[in-house]
């Protein structure tokens, strides 16, 4: 993509509405652009990143054998009046009538839909454990939205929901999607520390909220410190997972941990996941019942598995930025590389740019090309801002000298190499 | 894809609420569901197939240089007050107001909302022309909505904005969209004719609707036969296309028709897009201005480009099914192939079937593998319905001269073939 070509409005000052740093960067990189009070436009270079984030997000979920559909944003009140949620729910649902004066909300979650779906497609017991997923638009009226996409009123989320036989069936399913988001987040680039949580009136230990490490976190937490290390693993080993310590602060109790205090850590988290079961409380609620083998009806058993998919942008920006801007990991960055032409109106720089964008993008890399006549100083600036791996400068003294400037963004290095060898190593590396 | 861990609620009984084909076989092959009156759930195939048209649309756009963005559903009021819309658009508006009593609504379109994202971004004529678009869901409360995802309340709408200095380039503008958009509908497999159509106060010839042709299609069309042959051509003749009379009924007048009646077609016809020019309309009342090069302000010009990404489903069935079903163009079919376990309980069947499955797999072709233990009559009737190009039947007969039965859905030619020659055909057509 050449910059003259592309949309992608970088702000010099720091806005002063935004009070966390990744609700800053989203906004200076021109990734977002608020449209009222926790809703936001995304700007091509943010959509990029959204598109990339929820892919990973899904291709784990399909991995782990769940199916896509894709829910309506506006559901009608009739379901939740049937599950009893709709006076409960509070004034986070956003309730609207339609011309006839249908009561219909926008949905802050599908529990209601999906239990809707089933009842009306599934028959059989044979076709259990089923697990259906969407990844839609939500919105949650919150009283006072803040921190960019953190904390939005309009956001992307993964939701998804398993139906099985019995509790022991539920539990695989249950430990399948555990697995699956241990899997995105490390994709993701992410130390997501699985937390146990409360699930209710309903018992065991199924349900764990997922929280990525971050000092602007909102929730303090407690773990024990070989997380980090099991987690870094290329297999990650889940029942050593399963079996570590980590408690919110409200569910902490210090006399009582069972882990020592040097290898006890406390830190803040951002909660990006949360995976719950909770039994048979909506098909009982909503009356599904399915016959199994000996023709007796039962209530399935649901679990309700969540990503904030728009909010792990700003999980990884927090996560991953420095005082120049933000550091993409490679497997969600916008574009692999940036090429720098620090005298656009030099033949010979252009020529060198032309011939390394051109080489690039056949050699399949994403390449945002910066072809503008803007100030070298600015470019840089800008390029350290939006935090692509690599970056090529080129400039007339090191094109007479047949060399260009290659540098890591997240290292800092920087060093003087030929074209071809740029090219060689931003497509190995 | 294997149909037992899929998700495919196939209906045997012809659906009452439908009035139109392409209605009753989507709700019959198990593609959508209702939610409520106008909106509708996507099950895994109906999500399938609406990707694929969606990235066609989004490659053309991207092709013509067009950039994607994306705005959200909910818009605040204030704007569509400031355009003047707010009270003309009338009840087909969905009004919203939020816990703090602020007005929003469910955006129908987007041009108060892109306009505002140009004003606060764009600030030199060096960034002109721009062309915006964004694939997003739209909310249309439709006094009596029908025909399914036709004529639906929520739907998928694809929306481009051009912004411009003047009439000369705003006119190339059209003209590109134009293009793209000829280009979008044949690689979807449509004949869809440009219709030249009113837009507004403003005069000038840039504005056409583009009409599917189709019996059920709610507008009646007069037009050049020429079209239809210059329509089917791989390269397309532009400018000769331009040049062709089609008018809507309102607009023809048989007495002054300058096509001769044995080359004027009377059909009827879908709207699956309309581009339009509206010069200075929203540039104005939302007082955008831009300096030119002479420091000289201006309103830039804008066009808006709408493609019904969701009704298109509709509009290419209505165009392409047979009374056993649907007959999927090649470029959205959700698979290419379907294999038919004949007898799943039989060894070498589904020896010959699984090892077909992973071959065709491998090879990159995106199978739907009937492996249930259906009767072979239920599974030849829904392979029909949901319409993929190609089947393979695999029988014990067949598995002992070794052969298999490989089926064109859309002539109904039917060959015996040995294993290797069936992947290869399906791999090579």
């Amino acid at each position: 993509m050449k910059l003259s070509s592309y949309f992608l409005p970088i702000l010099k000052e720091t806005p002063s509405d935004a009070s966390i740093v990744s609700h800053r960067l989203m906004l200076r990189s021109g990734m977002i652009r608020q449209l009222g009070s926790g809703i936001y436009n995304w700007l091509p270079l943010g959509l990029r990143i959204l598109r990339k984030v929820e892919n990973i997000v899904r291709q784990e979920m399909d991995k782990a054998g769940a199916i896509e559909i894709l829910m309506p944003t506006l559901q009608p009140a009739e379901l939740w009046q049937e599950s009893g949620r709709y006076e409960d729910y509070g004034q986070e649902m956003l309730r609207i009538k339609d011309r006839h004066k249908r009561d219909m909300l926008f949905g802050p979650t599908a529990e209601e839909v999906v239990t809707d779906i089933f009842r009306n497609n599934v028959k059989s017991y044979k076709e259990l454990p089923i697990n259906l997923y969407n990844i839609q638009w939500k919105f949650r009226d919150e009283i006072r939205p803040r921190f960019g996409v953190m904390r939005g009123r309009e956001f992307l989320m993964k939701d998804a929901y398993s139906f099985d036989m019995d509790y022991e069936s539920a539990k695989a399913s249950y430990d399948n999607m555990y697995v699956a988001y241990l899997n995105t987040f490390k994709r993701l680039g992410l130390t997501a520390i699985p937390v146990r949580a409360d699930n209710g009136a309903i018992g065991g230990d199924l349900s764990h909220e997922f929280q990525v490490l971050a000092e602007t976190g909102e929730s303090a937490l407690y773990y024990d410190v070989e997380f980090e290390e099991l987690l870094k693993q290329d297999t990650l080993d889940v029942p050593s997972l399963r079996k570590l310590y980590a408690a919110a602060d409200e569910k902490h109790d210090a006399a009582n941990c069972p882990v020592p205090a040097d290898k006890l850590r406390a830190k803040r988290g951002i909660e990006v996941g949360h995976i719950f079961n909770f039994g048979d409380k909506y098909t009982k609620s909503m009356n599904v019942l399915i016959n199994d083998k000996e023709g007796k009806s039962f209530h399935p058993n649901m679990g309700s598995y969540g990503i904030g998919v728009s909010r792990l942008l700003g999980a990884i920006i927090e996560s991953s930025h420095d005082d120049a801007g933000i550091i993409w990991p490679q497997s969600v960055t916008p574009f692999k590389v940036g090429i720098i032409n620090l005298k656009a109106n030099d033949a010979d720089c252009t020529k060198v740019c032309d011939e390394m964008y051109i080489a690039l993008e056949k050699a399949g890399i994403e390449v945002l090309y910066d072809d503008t006549d803007n100030s070298a100083g600015s470019k840089f600036a800008s390029m350290d801002l939006i935090g692509l791996p690599w970056q090529i400068a080129v400039g007339p003294r090191g094109v007479k000298a047949g060399t260009v400037e290659l540098k890591n963004r997240k290292t800092g290095l920087k060093e003087e190499v030929s074209v071809e060898s740029a090219i060689k190593s931003v497509c190995s590396l």
